[in-house]
């Protein structure tokens, strides 16, 4: 088989771990390059400050077997970035999988490629996906055709360990797996709303709600309809 | 509280999600800041590719409350490096917590910082942590006094979320799990030498055999007894 090269898409203000835990699985894999892909190649400073630097640009990115889309605050500027929007357009027909983490996938909405499909994201902007056309669906990683889209976050691990088995076996994703030694004891079980304290839950809401503001008020004005 | 500043060492060859996991749990966290450091201001390459810019140098850096030593194969490298050891024997003795996730364990142990410690790291290592003094110990998080040492990769976010609860109190940290949705599902239960199949953990072996001789010998002329 030959090499599969996935590209991840950076740009200011992601949340880090949902890009570099997908990376870490896809360049672990023998067969698999993985590029990060941002729209220039100044360094990227991601929520809380960590500084990236990528590989190509949006301009010059070989061609990729699979794009992923990474989410956190600056997802919400990429919704509306057309030459962001505009490259995962032109990309999405010649992918094998168009994939996203986390609010990721709102991007790839207000790009309108999730139209019609079964999609999850981040658990506080999970019904948000029905206003860019797609169907909210329960489940850490969801597959809807050669669109896989994960979670909030570290559901990026369990996603690409996903797509890893997907195109490679079951037997490459576990060698993976092992590797990266991904038996994962949570200290607590406060990961979902549904799990967490509902003190916890109550203070993540407050703390979220300018946040879901801005996203309510994308999404009603993408293009995409 | 004031701030409390952690410091993660990034250096060529490392598994970037070592480092990549704690710093995104230590900057979701109100009261925390996080830097990354290295030798110098030049772009870091992960193993892999991926590419970091550090926040400060070794010489530079200011006061930290927690050093985190991330592994890979480059941490073979940082176990010889007298810049990288000498920061931490200098810095070790002001630290509220001393870290490690990974191989990293492996550095703090070169560095002489773990006599006598209770200490975990990545499983194909674990037993040579005797060679470096400490008490090879069974646990995706390890703590002995303010030492704290995290298990192989993934077992970062882990390590990282206990060292919130522990200085923030639980209820900060279930907020962080929350925001990350740290509630994994891994596809498979082959993270541990333990559940993986036979035929995967025999693999791994054999793929890792040169980067165990490697270690071995690195063990075995470090200086520290």
């Amino acid at each position: 088989m030959s090499e599969v090269t996935a590209g991840i898409i950076i740009f200011p203000d992601l949340t880090q771990l949902d890009a570099t835990g997908p990376w870490e699985v896809f360049a672990s894999t023998p067969g698999m390059r993985v590029l990060t892909i941002a729209k220039t190649r100044e360094p990227i400073k991601a929520k809380g400050g960590l500084l990236l630097l990528a590989d190509a640009t949006l301009a010059d990115c070989p061609p990729l077997d699979i794009v992923c889309v990474p989410g956190g605050p600056g997802a919400n500027v990429a919704m509306e970035d057309e030459e962001i929007l505009g490259f995962l357009r032109a990309r999405a027909p010649g992918l094998r999988y168009l994939t996203s983490v986390c609010t990721g996938a709102l991007v790839l909405g207000a790009a309108g490629l999730l139209r019609g499909r079964r999609a999850t994201t981040h658990w506080s902007a999970h019904d948000l996906l029905a206003g860019l056309g797609a169907i909210p669906t329960a489940g850490r990683v969801v597959r809807d055709g050669n669109v896989f889209t994960g979670g909030g976050v570290t559901a990026g691990i369990d996603f690409a360990l996903t797509l890893v088995a997907e195109i490679f076996g079951s037997e490459a994703a576990q060698m993976v797996q092992l590797g990266l030694e991904y038996a994962p004891e949570p200290p607590f079980a406060a990961g979902t709303p549904a799990t967490a304290p509902a003190n916890v839950l109550a203070a993540a809401l407050t703390r979220g709600v300018a946040m879901r503001a801005r996203r309510e008020e994308l999404v009603a004005r993408s293009k995409i309809f």
